[in-house]
């Protein structure tokens, strides 16, 4: 495997982690004087009064805000441009992300087209993205309200472009949020349903990181501490939403999975999700990532042996002999959080679906295809996506 | 304990960790155009070419450089005075330190008093020190050649006042590095017994974090992967210096060890040092460490048990049913670097000095001895001396 005794770190993002946090918001440096607020469409941070905590906190530092709510899970293109818009009509020197990752992502990307210019899909890499290099971002803050993109401390966007079906990571040191305030607290309302989906997504980052080649020793550390929490306390948290102790060690197993996206990388997987999401917005991007993760990793089972039991150990906290031991704690781990029987027809798709998924994702996902363990071809691609089809 | 799942992270230096990474260190971003080059008054970093190996690279880069090499082991005020006029002189605009930790805390404290101005005693916490806030200093640039300090990773350094006998930490996020790059290819020439020493004291920046009351979940990662790797690989490196594999994973975990320091905190042990090497500059501080340790550990057997046995746990690899398991596996571990037989004594070091170390562990540590498990009275610090005499 490459990279292995070679290998750099470099996360400056300052975290401040615990519950309750959100409201000192008002005792932290803050990067601006004027904050664009970026939040979903939904009503849940408005209802639960996040926003309000936000809006006070701001206003106790003395900090304008301006409030962005236009936001759809699976984050758009055009809602990004709106945002740059609105950013642009109230000259805001930084933007604050208040939600899930799609709220988090949107204002990466309305940081880096406000300070640029031009249109957001200029600047993505891959695809149909016109590639021209990003060289300044208006300062970030996130303030995740579910465990699981990591996005609050990591390099990583991931936006779709609702006319060509391309759901396109981006990233760039320049997007790191200068500030993360990650409060379990918020995470308190999330469903049962989305609190599983959420910390797979966590759970994926992990092992995805840890079998890619891009993986280092201290991407190792964080990763193999991210899922043996994960495996311990998401069931908790998806079976007693109020449990704060299962909250906060999700969150933080959430925010560990984000630094291993920040110092390895994600890999086929998260390409072949994101091409099913792309054409199927509704799936939730967590259920998609379940329903293939069997196959997906069944494939390099005897690739990194060693890594499997690796991660088998962490979740039993027993000793592994074999590497079919990560796939069977991976489904007992779907089995106790009830999820165990998702379903892409449930979405929707369809077999005859799996050719243009496959392009998809070897067109708009290729360099995470490149850090699987051992190089898949179409033929392989095609099969995790028939193997997971029920 | 205090901040347990309330914690901070933000460790601003870039990283780059590899064998062979120095002679690279032109394909890296440098934070300036002139580098004041600090390195130690020995002949090491010159004979073994690493001094050449940087100056080449910034010649390659562009980068004009200055050595200023008037650096002792346990470093004093009087050459970072001389630093800071060398500095001026030239008008270098940003410090690199290369060697041991001496010299990279003397290139931070130059880097504070270039771009403050006055003298590096002015700012200072605690003791003698003028206790003036830091609020600039100059970029710097880390490249150990021992695995011990962690100082190119965290925000603290260590200076003495050879008129008072003051050894004080200081810190301030200003000094992290920018970047640091540890090249465990310029470890290779480093002696058995400094080997050891070294090794030492990144173990207790490691195993003092982890009982420290400042500790964090994310300290707490760090501290017992050094803890592991320290236990397993340095005696590696101690038997034979040549062995790479051994000389990555000690310089790993020393680096691990530093980030600890800059997540949790040092405790009372290194108070206790830095008071007996104040007086005695001759005592290796990790020799210094290495005595007192039993003794200093025995004291707060009971008052974290459980972390004693998880650090016991990492080292044995094998179940723990008792607090003094770590406290055995301490010992097992100098013996097995060969640093079992240190004694005070052989550095003149008299039970006639146990008063007057007291005195200045806690006009100088006294923030150090505030995280210890317990705080200790004056009984128990002078019985940590008595019991580590031979």
């Amino acid at each position: 495997m490459r990279g292995k005794m070679k290998f750099g770190l470099n996360i400056p993002t300052r975290l401040v982690f615990g519950a309750g946090e959100l409201k000192n918001i008002h005792t932290l440096d803050l990067p601006g004087k004027c904050a664009l607020v970026v939040v979903s469409a939904g009503n849940s941070m408005k209802q639960n009064g996040y926003l309000n905590t936000l809006l006070n906190g701001l206003k106790k530092a003395g900090i304008e805000a301006v409030v962005f709510d236009r936001v759809q899970p699976n984050p758009i293109r055009q809602h990004v441009m709106e945002g740059v818009q609105v950013c642009a009509e109230h000259k805001c020197d930084f933007v604050i992300g208040l939600g899930g990752g799609s709220s988090i992502d949107t204002a990466k990307a309305i940081a880096i087209t406000a300070a640029m210019g031009g249109d957001f899909w200029d600047y993505v890499q891959g695809g149909t993205g016109g590639g021209k290099p990003v060289t300044a971002a208006l300062p970030i803050v996130a303030i995740p309200s579910t465990a699981g993109t990591g996005t609050e401390i990591d390099l990583w966007g991931v936006i779709t472009n609702e006319q060509t079906h391309e759901k396109m990571g981006f990233g760039t040191p320049l997007i790191y949020p200068r500030l993360a305030i990650v409060d379990p607290e918020l995470m308190l309302t999330v469903p049962p349903k989305l609190t599983a989906y959420q910390g797979f997504d966590a759970f994926f980052h992990a092992a995805e990181g840890y079998i890619s080649q891009a993986h280092s020793p201290i991407s190792d550390l964080y990763a193999l501490e991210a899922i043996r929490l994960l495996y311990k306390y998401l069931p908790v948290a998806v079976a007693d939403g109020n449990n704060m102790w299962a909250r906060i060690k999700v969150a933080w197993a959430s925010t560990l999975a984000g630094m291993v996206e920040s110092t390895s990388c994600c890999t086929g997987e998260h390409a072949l999700e994101h091409a099913m999401s792309a054409f199927y917005p509704e799936l939730p991007h967590g259920a998609g990532l379940i329903a293939i993760s069997g196959a997906y990793f069944k494939t390099f089972k005897n690739d990194v042996m060693k890594r499997f039991m690796k991660m088998a150990e962490k979740m039993r906290q027993v000793k592994s002999a074999r590497p079919s031991d990560f796939l069977d704690a991976l489904e007992v781990m779907k089995r106790s959080c009830g999820v165990d029987d998702v379903r892409l027809s449930d979405w929707g798709i369809t077999m005859t679906d799996f050719d243009r998924f496959v392009d998809n994702a070897v067109a708009t996902g290729g360099a995470m295809l490149e850090l699987d363990p051992r190089f898949l071809n179409r033929q392989e691609l095609l099969s995790i996506y028939m193997d997971s089809y029920k």
